[in-house]
């Protein structure tokens, strides 16, 4: 049926457990059908409004077009979309920020009430009734396995060269009957590569022929460059240490530009044969795997530009021996990241003094995107950077303060802080040496000397594990909002 | 050899891995010796400290006696030794808050430096060179594994009756050579009852024949009898919703008084034969088992009070088939807390409207205890708890605040907050409507509107995600530090 059919099978107060995941694989024309039917509703004076679950981001046609017209009630996790982020921070949408890796299980267990209908994108449906799934896997497995109804999106833009890439593992339980999960290389196959769905279930079938969100990324600049080159040093001495294999361990790679240099960045540094095991495989990842300095990676969505996806799609015969895409829950999962020993880079907005991370928040207040799987990573891998120039808004902003206005990644979760300035090692520092590490190494010059004076001040009285100023700790925050500047 | 004897071999500079947890297990004599030495070391004008690198909390004979003498530099994890802390707090001490489930694994990864001495407390040495562990296992595996000299106190006062008791898995790897853990009920089996030693290491043998630190407990008063009744009438709801199993799921609790009440309020609760996963076995989860509420259980360490002590040695032959001792690798392990599907108890020193926790410090700066592993099952476990009363030092401190001082659990890490109050269920929600609930349901009477008042003019301006107001969140806690009370 057409989309507005679909969609017109969808109550008011639904909940949706939609695909999508960076902007792959998210249904297209179903929920701009329904941004339409609920502009319509509002126009005649009737309430409507839906929940959205998702994998992560998803694009305009989803998040922006439900957003826009006021149709979005509760959101979960991880979103990008501007009229999204300004709808959260009016206080208009509820948004809850939960680790990737937890998303699946809490709706399982049912802890996040009743899914009514799961609105998927797949590339195919078999005879036998299983999907083939799209560039993005995301919740699919669990959205299809636990809504009430299915409303299946059929894109036939996408290569057909994608079916096969998949790894969708049924071994999943709810606890006291969890089994390990026997994944012990980034790229090992354990599941199958189509999703399943009880047919009794789909109560729409929609053709698309759209092509997904390109995400185009910045050229890497002078500081992302730098980032690079710092992370590039200090894994080449851990190898020289004998702290890491020659060929690293399995790596991941956050959202965004930053993190996209940093592998972009590998591409000239000496390591061979690596592996990735990642939530999204963006540009750079892809330009490892084209050039031979990756031999595999394992991802739950493929998020490329648009020059990079010619690439993957002429080439695709060439990158479906080398990719295989997973459930969020597989892609980012404690039990995994850990024992795989991932090396985890992500961006964040801001750290503290004493290692704290800010990854979602501006001035304590304001959402930016989420936490996504930075948590899963940074918790569990062997190494894990947090990344982020040292100053922002033209210099109006340090990125290094005496306390983030938001804490996503505690002191005992961060292990290496790096800007272009340098690369502060923390592993097994106490706070104050991790504070002068990271004033040293990390700080813009010209912030700091003021974060010097904070922390010689916050030395100078009061209990010293972690030295603060709590009526100032948070002063610079404040002096943005109220003039625009950190600047005193 | 003499315990002095033992203590002379150990060089200034050194980094010891001792043995304990939770006031068990530690060794008792080679400590204290050491500490008359460094004292001795210091009359004389000679520097002389020690890092040194436990399980968790020791006892004054241990923690006590070397920061009495100013002989430690770097401790890690988790201490609550009162002259420990104080000298942390003096600035004297390298304190490195770890979570539990990550220290082994660092210190074998090289990212702590060398380990130069091991000193573990057994309770015996067989004919082939293996060790009977102690009522603790701890690291004791990790420290034995890689230290480059060993020492070993041999107690033969605890029963002998705890050998065969303990599980000591050695399929532990380092990436990329790590296997599953095959693991799949809380208390089966999977290793050796022996811990095992290279004997060319080993430097010094000291018989000893000293109790572990008794931990008395404060019989449960009326704010704790309060909390444990509201997760009781909690986890009965979540039965008959069907999102939790009749016996429920393995249960963890934290060390101390609010725990450990919270497990005597399970003595008369409906619940039947239930398991334990936990890092410590105290009073109250033997309670349990000894009533047969419980069948088995998992720890890392034993640790009751006196009388508990003497129910247990008089009764041991029962207890052994009841209890399973582990490293604390793997009774905190995120791979098996999020398998078993733990129910996570853990206490907190503060919460905010927001769900962030702070488990740690005091008023920002002063350290109390450490994370300990609370971090390991609240972030991986199938339900988190944390509690508190709603108030301390007699009123001056509201423990629910309008932002917390230091964040050890974020909001992305919090699902149930229990004070004496009631109960917030913070599953699926946004920050907004978390911080109403909370407000509701745990703060103090006294301090419930002094928080909506903070809540409500934050919602008055500003971005409305996480709504704050920088220049006032942490003035609570400088109001304390001024006058001794949060009150205005």
């Amino acid at each position: 049926m057409d989309a507005a059919q679909a969609a017109a099978l969808i109550p008011a107060g639904s909940t949706l457990g939609m695909s999508g995941f960076t902007g792959s694989g998210h249904p297209k024309r179903v929920p701009q059908a329904l941004a339409a039917r609920i502009e319509a509703e509002h126009a005649a004076g009737r309430p409507f409004k839906v929940n959205v679950w998702t994998g992560a981001s998803t694009a305009p046609e989803l998040d922006g077009a439900l957003a826009k017209v006021g149709g979005m009630g509760q959101r979960l996790p991880f979103q990008s979309d501007p009229i999204c982020r300004d709808r959260i921070n009016a206080g208009e949408i509820d948004y809850v920020d939960i680790h990737l890796s937890h998303v699946a299980q809490q709706a399982w267990f049912g802890f996040l009430g009743p899914l009514d209908v799961a609105v998927i994108e797949v590339l195919g449906i078999l005879p036998d009734g299983r999907l083939i799934p799209s560039a993005a896997v995301g919740n699919n497995k669990t959205w299809l396995d636990i809504a009430e109804h299915v409303i299946l999106e059929v894109n036939t833009l996408p290569p057909a060269e994608l079916e096969g890439m998949h790894d969708i593992y049924y071994g999943t339980a709810i606890p006291p009957r969890r089994k390990p999960i026997h994944l012990e290389h980034a790229t090992e196959r354990i599941g199958e590569p189509y999703l399943r769905v009880d047919p009794a279930k789909v109560i729409a079938v929609v053709p698309t022929h759209h092509a997904d969100r390109s995400t185009a990324f910045a050229k890497p600049d002078q500081d992302s460059r730098a980032i690079a080159a710092h992370i590039i040093d200090f894994l080449s001495h851990e190898v020289k240490k004998g702290r890491l294999p020659r060929n690293m361990l399995p790596l991941q790679s956050g959202v965004g530009n930053v993190a996209n240099a940093v592998l972009a960045g590998l591409l000239d540094g000496p390591f061979e044969d690596l592996l990735g095991f990642s939530e999204v495989l963006q540009d750079g990842m892809l330009e490892l795997i084209r050039t031979g300095k990756m031999r595999a990676a394992s991802a739950t969505a493929i998020s490329l530009s648009g020059e990079a996806l010619r690439e993957f799609t002429e080439n695709i015969a060439f990158y479906r021996e080398r990719i295989v895409l997973r459930s969020q829950q597989i892609s980012n999962h404690p039990e995994l990241v850990r024992r795989l020993g991932v090396i985890a880079m992500n961006a964040m907005i801001e750290a503290d003094i004493y290692g704290n991370i800010n990854s979602t928040h501006i001035m304590g207040s304001a959402m930016m995107n989420g936490i996504g799987g930075s948590g899963d990573f940074a918790r569990n891998g062997y190494l894990s950077f947090f990344v982020t120039p040292s100053t922002a808004k033209g210099g109006a902003i340090s990125c290094i303060v005496p306390m983030v206005s938001h804490v996503d990644h505690t002191e005992h979760d961060t292990q290496i802080i790096v800007t272009e300035q340098g690369l502060a090692d923390l592993r097994g520092l106490a706070p104050r040496q991790r504070a002068q590490v990271i004033i040293d190494r990390c700080a813009h010059p010209d912030w700091r000397p003021l974060l010097q004076d904070y922390f010689d001040r916050a030395r100078s009285s009061g209990a010293q594990h972690t030295p603060h100023r709590l009526a100032e700790a948070l002063s610079w925050h404040q002096r943005f909002l109220d003039t625009g500047s950190m600047r005193p």
